[in-house]
């Protein structure tokens, strides 16, 4: 284990660029902060590039696990986790971990969520967080959405992404294979041309689209899906928080 | 119309102050901002104390029915509209309103959301949002949730609170009231002792309660209510964020 003490060591201002996505497309790596998270992606597996843990955390906290599965460990000062930290109250202990993602598996053994646009990054987490709860094979994000690496967007999923495959594609290539191999996609639409989705008797196989917070899936994807649903409102908001209105969904249909 | 171009003018001082719960209880006055938010109020019937507007705004909008319902209207500079603005990028026009709340109505018409201890300002605006557009009869804010009022939850209610009542309760005595009156109180639970929701046939007179993001609903909060549901996860997820949960069960039961 090292000692850190100063916010200029060329560690934590190589950790610290990974706040940002150039930073991270560059480099394959990303960071998760706090104890639940890094837990997490111990206990699923997952290999530390390096750890970062303040002299209290470490106090505090039983460590064992950690230091078995993490390649460099860090012990730093407040001042340092402050620096490095994106959260307003620093939790103590963050970790900096390759991007790797699992391959989504066919023929789908559940359904699929696809995100178009979606811009929040909490909304995105969310989202792949639901999907996780629900039993979905897997989440795509599309063109548009959130960084999915984001410090945000981790915060949201909680770990998700170590339990189920969250892959980047194209969704006007991904959608027309999809329905080639047999699945059938519904996108979510504003409009109330849209088939309820309470009388939607899906097929066995399927992916549902959530897209933009305010536009809601675009035209052009629009177009590829085989039926567009909707929700009814009986109520007088205009719209729901995309991300309730994709739970709502994911938990209407068994599978 | 006032012009005011000094961030330290009073009325702006005295405005700013309502950014702090304290200044919003003693004055009973609250803040909304963004185009979208003050045009609903103003459908809604709701009378305008103050109005600031920069001067950018006033000459790309039309603004004469902002103007009838506003008493006092100010333009501004940008300058002055940023110190008064909560958002990093200020829209251009804030309206200052009276706190007014519609009373519940007996006996109820629709299902009740009743919120204990739910911290987030963004997860008790959306789930007023929520309960709004299910049409639900209205919102229960009990000890612990996230100020009404603030400008975080009002920009998740997107006037939400204009379209249904949302009081503040004490639910230690406002639950045992309603089910005197014939309402079946349904709270929510984490463990796996509670009624799945699916398998909840529920009184044609009901209420959810939904409740802290971390502890859930309170354990002598649970005591007082007539049921407890859970949301079967089939997935791996520990749990889902409340506002989710709360949606899927708002949409869950027709009534």
């Amino acid at each position: 284990m090292k000692e850190i003490t100063s916010a200029q060591n060329t560690t934590i201002k190589e950790a610290k660029k990974l706040l940002k996505n150039k930073y991270r497309q560059q480099t394959g790596l990303y960071m998760i902060e706090g104890e639940h998270l890094v837990e997490e992606a111990i206990n699923e597996g997952q290999r530390l590039e390096k750890l970062f843990i303040t002299t209290d955390f470490m106090i505090e906290k039983q460590l064992d696990g950690l230091f078995a599965q993490a390649k460099e460990i860090f012990e730093v000062s407040d001042t340092v986790m402050k620096t490095l930290s994106s959260l307003p109250t620093p939790q103590g202990i963050i970790a900096i971990l390759k991007q790797t993602s699992q391959a989504l598996t066919y023929p789908l053994v559940a359904p699929l969520l696809l995100l178009d646009n979606v811009q929040d990054p909490g909304n995105v987490g969310t989202m792949i967080r639901t999907a996780d709860a629900a039993g979905y094979a897997g989440v795509v994000l599309g063109k548009g959405c959130a960084d999915f690496y984001s410090n945000k967007v981790q915060r949201a999923l909680q770990g998700s992404h170590f339990h189920l495959p969250v892959v980047q594609e194209d969704l006007s290539n991904f959608i027309p294979d999809l329905i080639a191999s047999g699945v059938e996609v519904y996108a979510t639409a504003l409009d109330k041309q849209a088939k309820s989705y309470r009388d939607l008797n899906p097929s066995t196989s399927f992916a549902i689209v959530m897209g933009n917070e305010g536009q809601g899936v675009s035209q052009d994807i629009i177009e590829l899906c085989t039926q567009t649903i909707y929700i009814p409102m009986p109520g007088r908001a205009e719209s729901l928080n995309v991300a309730v209105a994709a739970g709502i969904l994911m938990f209407a249909y068994s599978f």
